[in-house]
C-alpha cells in the first residue's frame, strides 16, 4: 500500500513485536501492540498484557505522559469502540489528542469491526488501516478464526521417526525427540488456550497436560480429553489435581453416572459424528464458545487423523527424530479410506527447522486450488 | 593449521571449485582440480575430466604455458607417483620448475600414498600437505572409501510422504514426488559409478536406470540389479537395451539355464548371506572391485532396509512430499526385528533443503559413541 511509508512500516514492525510479548498472557484476548510517535521519535510503547488489563493502546497512553497532541498512534489492531472490562481505546485516542491512528488489521468481530475507526474518524483523527495486517492476523490466527468461524485454530503435534513412526513395535515411545523438542512443545503449549488430548492417551500415558519449564508467565491453558463414552479412569491423574479438566463426550452414558464416575472433570455434552465418535467439528464449535482461540491438539495417531480428514487442522507440527524406528512401528496417522494417489492429503510447508538434536517441521492444509 | 596463510586457503578452495567440475566425469578416478599461483596471480588452472586423459596439475601447467619457475601448485589431492594411463604427475611439476606444492589430501591408496609427496620432496620442492583435506575427501568419498576398505561409498535415495509411505494401499506410488525432485535426482544418478536396484522393483517397475534431462556431460552409471535367484523378467526393458546391465546373484539357478534366460545381462555370482539373500557387503565389495566409488541405490524397503541394517548405506537420501498417505501405506524401510527403543538406527543431519515442492533430507549413520 502506498499509504504507508518506510517510517510507517517501521513504527508497526515495532508495535508487531510488542503485541508478541503477550503470547502467553494476553489470551483469551488478541495480542496488541502499540506505539506513539511524534516528529519520529517514540513518546511511548506498550502492549496488551493480560485480559482485564488496561489494553495496549491506554497503556501507551500511559507511558507517553500528557504530551501526546498531534502524535500518531501506531496500533497492531483497530482500536475498540465499545465498553467491555475496560473503557473504548477509541475514546482515550481522542481525548488524548492523538492526530493518526495507522492500524494493523481491522477488528475481526463483526458486531464492532469499523467501528473503532469510524469513531476516530468522526473526531477529526486520519485513519489508516492494513498496514502489516497480515502480520497481525498472523499472531491472531486464533483470536481471528474465533470471531470469524466460531472455531479456534488448531495446532496438531506429532513426534516420528525419519519413517514416519510414533512408537515401536512393543509400544514403547519414550523418549522419540529430544530435551529441545519436548521444551520446544512446552512453549508452544504456553500460547495455547487449551491443550487437547484423547482418552486413548489418558489411558495409555496418563498424561499432565500442563505447561512445564518455561521461562515468563502465562495463562494455563484449558486442559481437555477428547472422550465420546467417558472412558477415562477415575483415577487418572487429570482428575486428581485442581487444575481441572474438560472431558468432551457424547453422551451415551447417563448423566448422574458420569458425573459420579468423574466427579473432578467438568463434562461438555456434543453431537456425535457419522461414525460414532464426538464430531471434531462439534468439539472444536464448543471450545470456541469458552473462549479458546488456539488449541494445542496432542494426540494419537486416530484422533489427529480424523481431526486432519476432517479438515480441521490447521497446522501439523512433527517433530521428527534422527532415528529409523522400521516398519512394524506404529503410524503416525491413522487416515481409513485412502486408497489411491488421488486420495493423499496435500499440505503446504510453513516452516522447517531444527530444533534440538530432531527437525521440526510445520505444515497447513493445502487447498486443491493451491499450487502443488 | 598453522602452516597455511589466508591466500593459500583462498587458491585451495579455487582448486576444489575446479575439481568439483569433474564430478559427473573423472569416475572412476577422483574429481581434482589444480591451480598455478606466482607472486599472488593464477599462471593456469585446470581440472582432472575423465579418466585416460591427462590429470589436473598437467592440464594446468600447459594451461600456464613455458614460464611457471617458482610457482606454487595447488592441488586437492597428492600428485600421483606412478606410471598409470598417463605419466606421474609428479615428474611433470618438478620439470616445470615448481617450487612449492600444496596438497589436499594423501593419496588414500595404501600403494602410492605418499610417495608422490616424497618424490617432490626429493628434488627439492617444499611441500605442504592437508589443506582443506576433508572437502577434498568429501568430494571423493566414494574413491577413498574404496581405496581404504574396498567398498562403495553408498547413497540410498528414498521417496515418501510426510507420514513415511512410499505407495499407496493399492499400491499406487506415480509420483510422489514433484518434477523438480525428480530432476534432482538424475544429477545424483549422473554422479555415481552404479544405479543398484533389486529384482522386486526391477518386476514391479521395469525401471530404466539411465540418467536423463541433465544438463551436462557424465559417464553413465552401471546399471545393477541385486537378484539373488535370478528372478528378473527375460522381457524386462534393462535386459533389451544396449547399454548393459549386472545382475548380481547367488548362484541358486544353474550357470548354463541363467546364461540362457539372461543373454543380454552380465552375471557375477556372490556370496549369500545367512538370510539367504546376496550378502550387501559381499555386492559392495563386487562393486569395488569393479571400480565403482560411489553407488546411487533407488530400491525398495526391503532391499533399502537390508543395507540400513547391515551398516553399509553412508547417506540416506529422503525426499519429502507434502502429503499425508496414510497408515495403509507402504513402509519406508523395513527393518525386522526392531521391537524396542534401543534397537533404532541413530542417525545425524548432514542437510536439509527444499527441491521445489518436496523436501530433501540426507542423513548419515550415527555412531554410538557420537552425542545424540
Amino acid at each position: 500500500m502506498s499509504d504507508f511509508s518506510a517510517a510507517d512500516h517501521a513504527w508497526m514492525a515495532r508495535a508487531l513485536q510488542l503485541a508478541e510479548r503477550g503470547r502467553w498472557t494476553a489470551d483469551p484476548n488478541p495480542r496488541v501492540g502499540c506505539v506513539l510517535v511524534r516528529d519520529g521519535v517514540c513518546l511511548g510503547e506498550a502492549w496488551h498484557v493480560r485480559a482485564g488489563e488496561p489494553h495496549a493502546e491506554v497503556l501507551a497512553l500511559r507511558a507517553a505522559g500528557d504530551d501526546t497532541a498531534g502524535a500518531t498512534a501506531y496500533v497492531t489492531l483497530e482500536p475498540c469502540s465499545h465498553y467491555g472490562r475496560t473503557p473504548p481505546c477509541a475514546d482515550a485516542l481522542i481525548e488524548a489528542g492523538i492526530a493518526r491512528v495507522v492500524a494493523g488489521a481491522s477488528d475481526p468481530n463483526p458486531r464492532v469491526s469499523g467501528c473503532g475507526l469510524d469513531r476516530l474518524r468522526a473526531s477529526g483523527v486520519a485513519v489508516a488501516v492494513g498496514l502489516m495486517a497480515a502480520e497481525s492476523e498472523r499472531l491472531n490466527a486464533g483470536f481471528f478464526r474465533r470471531m470469524r468461524v466460531g472455531r479456534p485454530y488448531v495446532r496438531a503435534k506429532l513426534a516420528a521417526s525419519v519413517d514416519g513412526r510414533t512408537a515401536m513395535a512393543s509400544g514403547e515411545s519414550r523418549w522419540i525427540t529430544g530435551a529441545d523438542a519436548r521444551r520446544d512443545v512446552h512453549r508452544w503449549r504456553a500460547g495455547s488456550g487449551a491443550i487437547v488430548t484423547g482418552v486413548d492417551t489418558v489411558i495409555a500415558d496418563d498424561p499432565a497436560l500442563t505447561v512445564r519449564d518455561v521461562d515468563g508467565d502465562f495463562v494455563a491453558p484449558r486442559r481437555i480429553v477428547v472422550d465420546t463414552d467417558l472412558r477415562t479412569p477415575p483415577d487418572a491423574g487429570l482428575l486428581a489435581d485442581e487444575r481441572g479438566v474438560v472431558l468432551v463426550h457424547g453422551g451415551t452414558m447417563p448423566a448422574r453416572e458420569a458425573d459420579r464416575i468423574h466427579a473432578g472433570a467438568e463434562l461438555w455434552q456434543v453431537a456425535l459424528g457419522a461414525d460414532g465418535h464426538v464430531s471434531p467439528k462439534a468439539v472444536l464449535e464448543a471450545l470456541a464458545s469458552a473462549d479458546i482461540n488456539e488449541v494445542w491438539l496432542e494426540a494419537g495417531s486416530r484422533l489427529a487423523g480424523a481431526w486432519l480428514q476432517a479438515g480441521l487442522v490447521d497446522e501439523l507440527m512433527i517433530y521428527v527424530a534422527p532415528h529409523v524406528m522400521g516398519h512394524q512401528g506404529q503410524p503416525l496417522l491413522t487416515l481409513p479410506g485412502l486408497d489411491a494417489m488421488s486420495d493423499r492429503i496435500a499440505l503446504k510447508w510453513l516452516d522447517t527447522r531444527r530444533v534440538g538434536h530432531d527437525l521440526r517441521l510445520t505444515m497447513a492444509m493445502r487447498d486443491d486450488a493451491e499450487e502443488g
